[in-house]
C-alpha cells in the first residue's frame, strides 16, 4: 500500500526513539491508556511508522521557551513517519490534520517543524493542479527567456479604480508584464471590487488591442466562497488572465474550491508566512508547504527575494526558488514569485544561485519609484536580468545600461 | 468611521514607538520608498494607527532565534494598533491578512503575537455565525444544568463502521451527550464516510425513538469544498445534529462556507494550534483566534483542558474558556470544548476556575477504559460534575460516587 512520509525536525529532553513513536501513535491511533477494539492488526494497517531517526544537534536550553526544564539536554534530530494512503485517501485538510494537527501540543517535543513531505504517484490522479504554471503564465503573458517582470500596486490601499487604471497605463505603456492588487485590498470604500476590474480591464484590454500583449493584473479576490466565485467569474468576463488569493487567510478548502475552476492563473500569496515559519523549531518549511498548494491549483506562489526586506535569509530564499522548480509528481508546475524589497540590484545574485530565468520578479517601489518613471523601472529589471544572465556583476550592469544605472544610484544606496 | 483594533505583544531591538509605525505603515499604505499618489488624504483615511504602546519587559536575547544581534536589549511590549472598517468591509480573509499578514516577517520585531482584536457593531450585520451556540447545542441534545459529556471514538482511525456503530450503542445507552469522529479520520479505506454515517445514524436514531435523547454525533467532514457540502447533506438527511470540521485544515472561507449552510452544530477542532501559539512571542493568542471562528459560524470549539496530556497551562485553558464565554458583538454564541487527558478528575478545578457548566466536556480513554466499561464511564463523569458543582473535592468526590471512585483508582495514578 502506497505510503505519505513526512520529514520532522524536532527537538526533545526525552528519549528520542520513544518521542518519535509518541509522535506517531498520537498521529495515528493513540490515546493516553489502551483501549478495547485496538487490535493488532488494526495498528499494522493504519498506525504510522517511524522510519527513520538522525541526532543532528544537541542544545543546553530548548527552543520553545517556558517549557519544563529537564536538566539535562535537548537533542534534536530529523525523523520520518509514514502514513498508509489508506488512512486518508485523496484529502488534502485531513492530511494536513494528520501532518500538522495535535503533535505540535505534544509535551515530548521542546521544538518541532515540518521539513517536507512525499506523495505517493496516486495522487497525481486526483488532484487537477495549477492550471497553467510556469509554461502557462508565460503563454498569458508572451513573456518568454526572461523573468515575467511584475509590479504591486501602491499605497496598498486607498487608492480609487481611476487611480488605479491609470497606473496600470503607465505601467502597461512602460512594458510591464504583470500587476497585482496588494493583499490588504479587497473591496474596499473608495475601491469597490467591480468597478476596479473595470477601470483596470478597459486599460489591459485596450493596450492588448493595440499592442498584441496583454498584461496579467492579478485581482485580490480573497473573500467568502461565493464571493470568491463570483469575483473570479467577473474578472474572467472582464478578461482578465488572473487572480489573486492569500492562501493563509483563505485556507486550503477554499483555494481548491477555486483552482478547480481552473480557467484563470492563480497568484498564491503567501503573507502570514513569518508566523508559520519564523521559528526555526516550529511550525513548517517552504519545501513541505507548496507542495500542499500546488495539489490545490496555485500557479503562482510567493518566495520572498534575495536581500529582501523581511527577516529571511538568502539560502533560504534560494531554497523556496529549488522547491518550487522540482517536479512534483512529475508535474504541477508552479511558478516562483520573487518579491519584497526587489528593484533589479538583486538580479544578478538571484540567477547566480538559482540559475533560472523561470520567475515572477515583483518590484514595487523599485518601479514606481525610479527615478526616470516607471518606464524606466520596467527598462532597468529587464536589463538587470539581462545583465544576471550575461554574467555580469552589478556594477558591471550599472555602466552597461543607463536605466539600471539610475536605480543603482538610487536604490543601490538603501 | 467604524475601526478595527488589534492587540499586539511584540518584541524589538529597535525604538519602540518608530517600529509600531512600520508595522502600521506595512499593514496599510507600506512600500520602501515613497511612491507618487501615496498623498497625505490617503493617509488620513487609511493608514492604520497605532493607538497604544505599553512597555512590558526587556529581555538579554531575542525571543526568536536566528535574527541579527543588536548588541542591545530587547523591549516587550503591548501595542494596539487599529485599521478603518472602509479598508477591508466584511471580508474576513482580508482582515486577517491585515492582522496577521507580512507584519510576522518584519525585521523590526524578534518576535510578535496577535493578543486580542476588537470588532466594530456593524459585524454583527454582516455575519450570521453560529446557528446553535450554547443554547442551540442543549437542545439538540437535551442536557441542561450540567456539562454536555462527550467522547471520542478510539482508536483514531481504523475501526469499521459496524465496530464504531457498536460502540455508539454501548456509549448511547451509558447516556453519553455527544461523540466525535477522532480529526485524523474523514474517510478511511475501512470506514467510507457514507457507511459510517449509516450505520451511527441507525443507532443513534434509534436510541432516540426509544428513549427521546437524541446523542450529538459530530462527524468529520473536514474535505474539498464540494465534498464537506455533499457529507453535510448526508449528515442532515440522516438524521444527525452535527459536523467536525478541522479550522486550520479547512481554512477560514472553507469553514464559514459550511457554517452559512446554518442546519447543524458545527464542531470545530483547532488541530495545529500548537503551530500557531505555542511560542509565547509568536502567533496568535486564543481570544483572538476564536473571534475569526465565531463569526464564520463555529458552534462548539476546543479549548484543551485542565491538566491536559499536552503543553498548554491550566492559566491558559482558562483565559480560553473565558474568552468563548464573554458575548461577542453581544452573542455569537459558542460552546467550549474541553478534552485532552480528561477523565472527571480534573472537573472540581475547572468548576472552581471557571464557575461555568457551559461546557463540552470530552473523556475518550476516561470513559472507554473506565473500569465499570464505558457506561461506569459517562457516569462518572456525571458524578464528577455533580460534585464539581457542589464544591467537593476529588477525593471527597470519589468517597460519595461509586463509578467516579473507581475512576479515581485508575486515572488518578497516572
Amino acid at each position: 500500500m502506497e505510503r505519505v512520509t513526512a520529514k520532522y525536525y524536532i527537538e526533545t529532553p526525552l528519549d528520542l526513539e520513544k518521542s518519535a513513536q509518541v509522535l506517531a501513535g498520537e498521529q495515528s491511533s493513540g490515546t493516553f491508556i489502551a483501549v478495547p477494539g485496538e487490535t493488532e492488526e488494526l495498528k499494522q494497517r493504519f498506525a504510522a511508522r517511524v522510519e527513520n531517526i538522525t541526532l543532528m544537534d544537541v542544545a543546553d536550553s530548548p527552543a520553545i521557551p517556558g517549557v519544563l526544564s529537564s536538566g539535562g539536554k535537548y537533542q534534536r534530530a530529523m525523523i520520518e513517519v509514514s502514513w498508509s494512503v489508506e488512512n486518508f485517501g485523496y484529502n488534502l485538510p485531513v492530511l494536513v490534520s494528520t501532518l500538522q494537527g495535535n503533535l505540535y501540543e505534544l509535551t515530548q517535543f521542546t521544538g518541532l517543524k515540518l521539513m517536507d513531505l512525499e506523495l505517493p504517484a496516486s495522487y497525481a490522479n486526483a488532484y487537477k493542479g495549477p492550471k497553467f504554471g510556469i509554461e502557462g503564465c508565460r503563454k498569458l503573458t508572451g513573456v518568454y527567456g526572461r523573468p515575467l517582470i511584475g509590479t504591486i500596486i501602491k499605497p496598498s490601499i486607498g487608492m480609487t479604480p481611476e487611480q488605479t487604471a491609470e497606473l496600470v497605463n503607465t505601467l502597461a505603456k512602460a512594458g510591464i508584464d504583470f500587476v497585482k492588487d496588494d493583499e490588504l485590498l479587497g473591496s474596499s470604500a473608495n475601491s469597490p471590487f467591480d468597478m476596479r476590474v473595470d477601470a483596470v480591464m478597459d486599460v489591459i484590454n485596450r493596450h492588448a488591442d493595440q499592442t498584441g500583449k496583454k498584461v496579467m493584473y492579478a485581482f485580490n479576490i480573497s473573500d467568502d466562497i461565493d464571493r470568491m466565485q463570483r469575483n473570479y467569474e467577473k474578472v474572467l468576463q472582464s478578461g482578465g488572465t488572473s487572480v489573486m488569493i492569500s492562501l493563509n487567510s483563505v485556507g486550503l478548502s477554499g483555494v481548491k474550491k477555486i483552482g478547480d475552476m481552473g480557467e484563470l492563473a492563480i497568484h498564491g500569496h503567501r503573507n502570514g508566512w513569518g508566523m508559520l515559519n519564523r521559528h526555526p523549531l516550529l511550525g513548517i518549511e517552504f519545501p513541505a508547504y507548496q507542495k500542499l498548494w500546488r495539489l490545490a491549483g496555485v500557479d503562482q506562489i510567493h518566495v520572498n527575494g534575495i536581500q529582501n526586506k523581511f527577516w529571511e535569509s538568502d539560502d533560504s530564499v534560494v531554497k523556496s526558488i529549488e522547491a518550487c522548480l522540482t517536479p512534483l509528481l512529475g508535474g504541477y508546475s508552479v511558478l516562483p514569485v520573487v518579491s519584497s524589497g526587489q528593484w533589479g540590484g538583486q538580479a544578478p545574485e538571484t540567477y547566480r544561485r538559482t540559475k533560472t530565468v523561470d520567475l515572477l520578479y515583483m518590484a514595487g517601489g523599485g518601479i514606481m519609484a525610479h527615478p526616470d518613471g516607471p518606464a524606466g523601472g520596467v527598462v532597468a529589471l529587464q536589463q538587470a536580468w539581462q545583465a544576471a544572465v550575461d554574467g555580469l556583476s552589478v556594477a558591471e550592469a550599472a555602466s552597461k545600461y543607463l536605466e539600471f544605472g539610475h536605480s543603482v544610484s538610487v536604490f543601490g544606496k538603501k
